[in-house]
């Protein structure tokens, strides 16, 4: 199903609105914490759907690893519990599957014009992934946004390897588009390859938007570039994508890279930054990062954020979080998890806000000030 | 401050009312989880609060432990962080602290009459536990009902080996008595020991009524013995406690353990085993125990229980929670917990019904037959 994106509001390239799928709408921006293997890590599906930031924005979107999923408990297991939707439990909203391919390229499979053999991580055991198969299990998955599989090369790389991901993306793209069957409840997403190459990365957009995707997403990025190479090569895929279709940039989640990729016309992000970040004790504030394992905080009665209106800042001093994450208790996590997707939440609800209000320059400036020190993170389990 | 019984009804020896504190009031018989370092291990505080049975009843109690607390993050700091209720943010509901002589007496600490002196498991220093430090560090905790340092003997132990036990834990609760000084709004309770030897079980019961302590613990028991040995042991000191205070049995909660403790007089239970039997998959139900972790529930799209209301049962199948709790997934902990929690306390709402309704006995025998295998269980952390 060809997705659209409802422009209701911009503000230079940046754009506010709304994309409906077969399940229903979800606004853009959007932010989607990553559930690896069904869940994210520390919160249960119903106790994720009730995080809310004070002016009542909610998760919207949930992103299943399919590397994960595939294995264990396996594709045919969560399609005959309802697909993933039935198997989690979460309800009337969003989910995207990623295609595995980012998880596969990371361990070095063997990669021939058929697909990537690779072996399991879980019992060791070999599989090929092709794009046939990574679209025939997603479609079992069920979510009502799956990728094609690509080729992600890591940065730095000479031009041949970066050329060569860009051609195998393109045909693999091709074969993924043919092999979609379930296009009437479900979306497939091309995505541009071409590293920190500006040329290739044209080159991967107009070749990816000629296959006519229901959604694009730009990948190959935070692999080891600068933020301002990110941001450059970020420019010369949009300039090809069209502009009435949501753009997703795939495993970018730190707040400045957020508010620069908005900035430039991007709709859709995921990351396991704030998720991964909680279970290390490091919180997300409107003043920038909170290392709450400081020993300054062990006697703090006052909560994490003072304006903050997530279940952890109205029940629970920085004391207890300290406490209980120093002590590797799990409802620190918890604890941590509930703030800090809060906090990314309204974060972007703010950054909504901002497009509307014509205010986005001003807020890329206050948070350019508190995140440049925190480079984009990308990893594999959420 | 002095806690009584209100009897609402009774079946045989079996007693349902509640206890009213400086906090407000409880019913009984009455199940309180272990939060042993200030929570429970897979569920904050909110979290905890918000578990309701079908009936609607909920957690009134909550156990924290001193051994741990007092160590870290130490008592001052709860103190300062206005007390267990404060740091962990149970609201107005009742907390009840050990005074950690369970946990320093699995250390195999240096006793004297003084106290008992232990190295730390957290940083190998040496700390002595006196009867007056474990009232003024549980003081310090605040919680509504605070616990004598008593001595308790492993079982089989010998006739010597109790009666010694018995003295000191009579030495000590006298000194306990003499030091509390916060009487208004924290009760202390005396603890009966005597293992089990009868004669020694009526001793150490005359001995600790006679100190007039504001309610009566049973101790010393799940520690080796069998449960009909446990039942002889439970009669006796039973038999010595005044009718119309409180009467809590300590460590002991596995179903068949519990209504026969009911049968015999019993109020208060706590016990880790709903949760840390939730943390290995095995899930609390009518119909006795479920390993969810079994290849047969792979498929499964029912819920736990399709009679229960918790939110695990209301919103997963079967096949989600054995695939997390399989791939070691916390959720799957959290979910599993959420059910074990909500299956405790709606079996000790059925058993005050019974007594209400006259029908123990039937109780009785229904849970004799689908539980009679799970021995009762006694860990250091819940």
């Amino acid at each position: 199903m060809k997705l659209h994106l409802d422009l209701s509001d911009s503000c230079g390239s940046a754009r506010r609105g709304s994309v409906t799928t077969a399940r229903g709408t979800f606004q853009t921006p959007v932010f989607m914490p990553v559930a690896t293997r069904g869940a994210i890590r520390s919160l249960a599906t119903h106790q994720m759907a009730s995080i809310t930031t004070k002016h009542g924005a909610q998760i919207e979107v949930v992103l299943g690893n399919t590397y994960h999923l595939m294995q264990r408990p396996g594709a045919d297991t969560v399609e005959s519990l309802g697909g993933l939707h039935g198997f989690t439990g979460w309800g009337d909203r969003h989910m995207l599957t990623d295609s595995g391919g980012f998880q596969v390229f990371s361990l070095s499979p063997k990669v021939t014009d058929d697909g990537a053999e690779f072996r399991s991580t879980y019992d060791g055991s070999k599989i090929l992934l092709t794009p046939e198969s990574a679209v025939r299990i997603q479609e079992q998955l069920g979510a009502d946004i799956q990728m094609v599989l690509d080729v992600c090369a890591g940065l730095p790389a000479t031009e041949d390897v970066l050329r060569s991901a860009v051609e195998r993306t393109a045909q693999w793209a091709a074969r993924a588009k043919r092999a979609h069957r379930r296009t009437t409840d479900q979306s497939l997403f091309g995505i541009v390859q071409g590293g920190d190459n500006l040329g290739l990365r044209r080159e991967s957009a107009r070749r990816t938007v000629e296959l006519d995707f229901d959604g694009y997403a730009i990948g190959g990025l935070s692999v080891g570039e600068t933020r301002e190479q990110m941001m450059e090569s970020l420019e010369s895929a949009i300039a090809e994508l069209p502009a009435d279709q949501p753009r997703y940039l795939m495993g970018v989640g730190d707040p400045l890279s957020i508010i620069e990729a908005v900035a430039r016309g991007v709709d859709m992000f995921d990351c396991v930054l704030p998720t991964r970040l909680a279970r290390h004790g490091t919180l997300l504030t409107d003043n920038g990062r909170l290392n709450i394992k400081r020993s300054e905080f062990a006697n703090d009665d006052s909560p994490v954020s003072s304006d903050c209106t997530c279940e952890t800042c109205r029940n629970y001093p920085r004391g207890l979080l300290r406490h209980l994450i120093s002590q590797g208790e799990l409802t620190g996590q918890i604890l941590a998890t509930i703030h800090n997707l809060t906090w990314i939440l309204g974060f972007v609800e703010d950054i909504r806000s901002a497009i509307s209000g014509g205010t986005l320059d001003a807020l890329r400036a206050e948070v350019a000030q508190n995140w440049a020190s925190m480079s984009p993170e990308r990893k594999d389990v959420g």
